[in-house]
């Protein structure tokens, strides 16, 4: 074998895949590259026939602790490392005489392979010397090729052939960003074999939002549902969407308050004196879809609700707390899921939400609703206590039903909702339509989520016995809208807030 | 100084933050666990008037290549890798006469501060001997403890003083987790660092569902799709979510189609055997709701539609190719955003969503629906071909509209969409007032996105010239609703597939 001193360029090979070496020593033979390596991949280099130089002959220095060092040389990494554009640089390598290490091409070992082995074996698996060689060429990328897979020897022999034996500085760039995510998500995988030790950071869900559809949830801090599970069956993906919807609306308000969700909005919400007097009123909101729903409460479940709730059929109740005689009775409906609230996070900052272009996230709609941003701008001004407490419950109520939404109040309960349509006019008809089902009533204060784009919305509530509206301005019809009103003695609170949730 | 011989244990210390170094040497010095250090950190110690040991001397082996190489010596590595309970390894490390290392205290160099200027000596930033020290004592944390922070001293600290001198595996174990944590987040810190001088993976967005929320798109796969915009303003938070909806509805159909969205639901969708006569029949679905939406179709935009487009306010059109006098007459209006669909990415496989409990992760719904599906369980079971072919677009279009969704169809064209109701009445009820409104027509076909609990949904569709239903089976009324329509010599076809979508 030539001495090393007559080869200008070395390649250290340190591979745990070994596929493809034929490829990479034909590559490298043919440019004069030197092989440098150790260990296995030495073995397998030589079985193949080529030529390799061992690193330990080079370091006189011998692998050691059953090979959990190896490479860890100083001459080595000031191989690697060293600038060759510096002067002094340049002097500490040649002093060293070692050889020249222009590309460093390692696979790691596969500690993910091995980490489902619970036993401490797959500590062996954490690859020390590995991230470390890669790490060191693909931070002198000016100068140094870091390959980090065996399926970037294709890309690696282009470039060498393209450019005769060495690479271009865009190609090593590329693999030096490469070489950081490797290892990136290699240090996470063993980071998460840790914690995994510890606890489970996914929750398997029966299915999603369809039977055909797989899901699980990806815990926040540690936090699981299933332990703030009282009693009850599997708690759904669906389910799951529900109680994430029902806070939200609950988050606005500090009176007992009932929320009673169905498919992701509400269809009664109401807040009372008590928690029991909230919950027959949001029932009576819209008894028909409250029929399987989710409820969700505000204040301590005790047993004179729990002996109301037992006679209608719900999913899923969501309580800050019960008495131990209201869990006995609501244990007679074996498949009631009963959730304690307490230790639920009570809101999100961001909210994630993919789309096929990447994930669109936004801040949270955390902000409370104030005086303000509300102002009274029709010539009526005079609200009354309760119009005004009505007007708020109203516009907190509507900021968390699905856009277009239109909410109709009386005395802090929902008696119409107009949810999920995509014009205005429908919202509000469709609110009208299920006030005229269940109540009639005098003095209705009516929220829209954004502003009345026409009059025409505003005919229909002031028909149908709506004296307040509120509702966020920003229309070209604005004026118009204020006219009509002051023409008919209704009052209107425009809010500077929009409050669109889709 | 004495010599390390008489010291049982030694804590090396390399760290950039210098901060509470004071706390730590006072707590090694009271439990007699020797310093070794380098550099500007043994500089620091000796300041404050502790002793430690160089490095240098140590390894006989000099700082290098102007702080590149400092640390990368096998003798520090036998003494921090070898395993205390392994006889060959305590002879491999006997052999060297080193100091045994037994706390690794490390803190990085500060990669994210530097990182943006954006010369190349951000690269000096990029720790390597750091990280290699850390990682190695992480791996054995059996015997060694790694402290990557120094938020971390006063829990050492705790550790050493209750276990008189040393620290207890499951500290040991919490400090390795952590560090994997912290380089896994370091070197993706250096990877998004390399990716971010080639391209940027966020795109900040004016704001998100209203003017008060913060929101930005993260890209998958380097997807720009301010790329595929030809014209018109900033596209919003809602645009790109509208935008998303459509595709999923195109998705579904071959033939010419267009859909129109408005918050999030398709206000009208329409195949036929142009393009231009799906977008007038879409328009005609509901052209109130129509106003200021989204429009997207399946085919090429020719000059033929443009003019009659141009003449109706949308936001945004999306469509996979354009001539370019379609273009020169859409440019009229300025504001009018105009999309290639054509690069945009066709599907996605998972749905993330995020809920104050964690990440919801579920598969799309991407399961096509086909004959396989669907079962004819009504007496009557001849279907006309045009039947067939309306049972099958309407499903293909409940499917993505928000539950509970009714959709009344007639020749491939929408003619009452009933969306995001809280009981499927209401949705039933909706639907038929939307067709009564814009319609009056004969032998309509029902599609739902859930079963019908009881007959009264099917008597009102009955009742409003609907003659074939298709809906997933399921309900425990199932059968009555089959004897509903065989008394009334209806065409019922159950699905297999439910197809919730909130």
């Amino acid at each position: 074998m030539v001495s090393f001193k007559k080869i200008k360029s070395f390649a250290l090979i340190s591979v745990f895949d070994k596929s493809n070496l034929v490829f990479l020593c034909n590559l490298f033979e043919k440019y004069k590259i030197g092989i440098i390596s150790s260990g296995s991949t030495s073995k397998e280099i030589k079985s193949l026939g080529y030529n390799c130089f061992e690193i330990s002959k080079l370091t006189k220095f011998n692998e050691v602790l059953d090979g959990r060092v190896k490479t860890l040389h100083p001459n080595i990494y000031i191989s690697i490392l060293h600038n060759r554009e510096n002067h002094d640089h340049k002097k500490t390598f040649k002093n060293i005489n070692f050889p020249k290490i222009d590309f460093v091409i390692v696979s790691l070992y596969p500690f993910s392979k091995y980490k489902k082995n619970k036993s401490y074996n797959a500590i062996e698996m954490i690859d020390i010397g590995g991230p470390t060689l890669l790490r060191a060429a693909a931070k002198n990328f000016e100068s140094v090729t870091a390959i980090s897979s065996p399926s970037d020897y294709t890309l690696l022999a282009h470039s060498i052939e393209r450019n005769s034996g060495t690479t271009n500085l865009s190609f090593r760039k590329k693999m030096a960003a490469k070489t950081f995510k490797v290892i990136s998500k290699y240090d996470q995988n063993i980071h998460n074999w840790f914690i995994e030790n510890k606890e489970k950071k996914y929750i398997k869900l029966k299915y999603g939002e369809n039977p055909h559809q797989k899901a699980k949830l990806k815990i926040k801090n540690d936090f699981n549902l299933s332990n703030y599970k009282i009693q009850g069956k599997e708690i759904s993906y669906n389910n799951i969407l529900d109680i994430d919807s029902g806070l939200d609306f609950l988050n606005e308000f500090t009176e007992p308050t009932t929320v009673i969700i169905k498919h992701n909005n509400a269809c009664g919400i109401a807040s009372s004196s008590t928690i029991k007097k909230s919950f027959v009123r949001a029932l009576n909101s819209d008894k028909k879809s409250a029929f399987g729903g989710v409820v969700l409460l505000n204040k301590k479940l005790e047993s004179g609700l729990a002996k109301i709730l037992i006679k209608n059929f719900f999913e899923v109740i969501v309580s800050p707390g019960y008495t131990n005689e209201a869990i006995k009775i609501l244990s007679l409906r074996k498949n009631l899921i009963l959730i304690n609230s307490n230790k639920i996070p009570k809101k999100q900052k961001k909210i994630i939400k993919s789309v096929r272009m990447g994930n669109l996230i936004q801040e949270n709609d955390n902000l409370s609703l104030s005086k303000k941003h509300l102002k009274i701008v029709s010539k009526n001004k005079k609200l009354t206590h309760r119009e005004y407490e009505d007007v708020l419950f109203g516009f907190k109520v509507v900021k968390h039903i699905k856009s277009n939404a239109i909410v109709l109040v009386k005395n802090k309960q929902t008696i119409g909702i107009g949810a999920g349509q995509m014009n205005r006019y429908d919202a509000t008809k469709l609110s009208i339509s299920k006030y005229k089902e269940n109540f009639s009533l005098k003095n209705l204060v009516c929220a829209s989520d954004a502003f009345f784009p026409f009059v025409d919305s505003i005919k229909l509530l002031q028909k149908n016995n709506c004296r307040c509206i509120v509702v966020p301005n920003g229309s070209i019809n604005d004026n118009k809208v204020i006219n009509f009103v002051d023409k008919n003695q209704l009052k209107l609170i425009f809010s500077s807030l929009r409050v669109f949730k889709h």
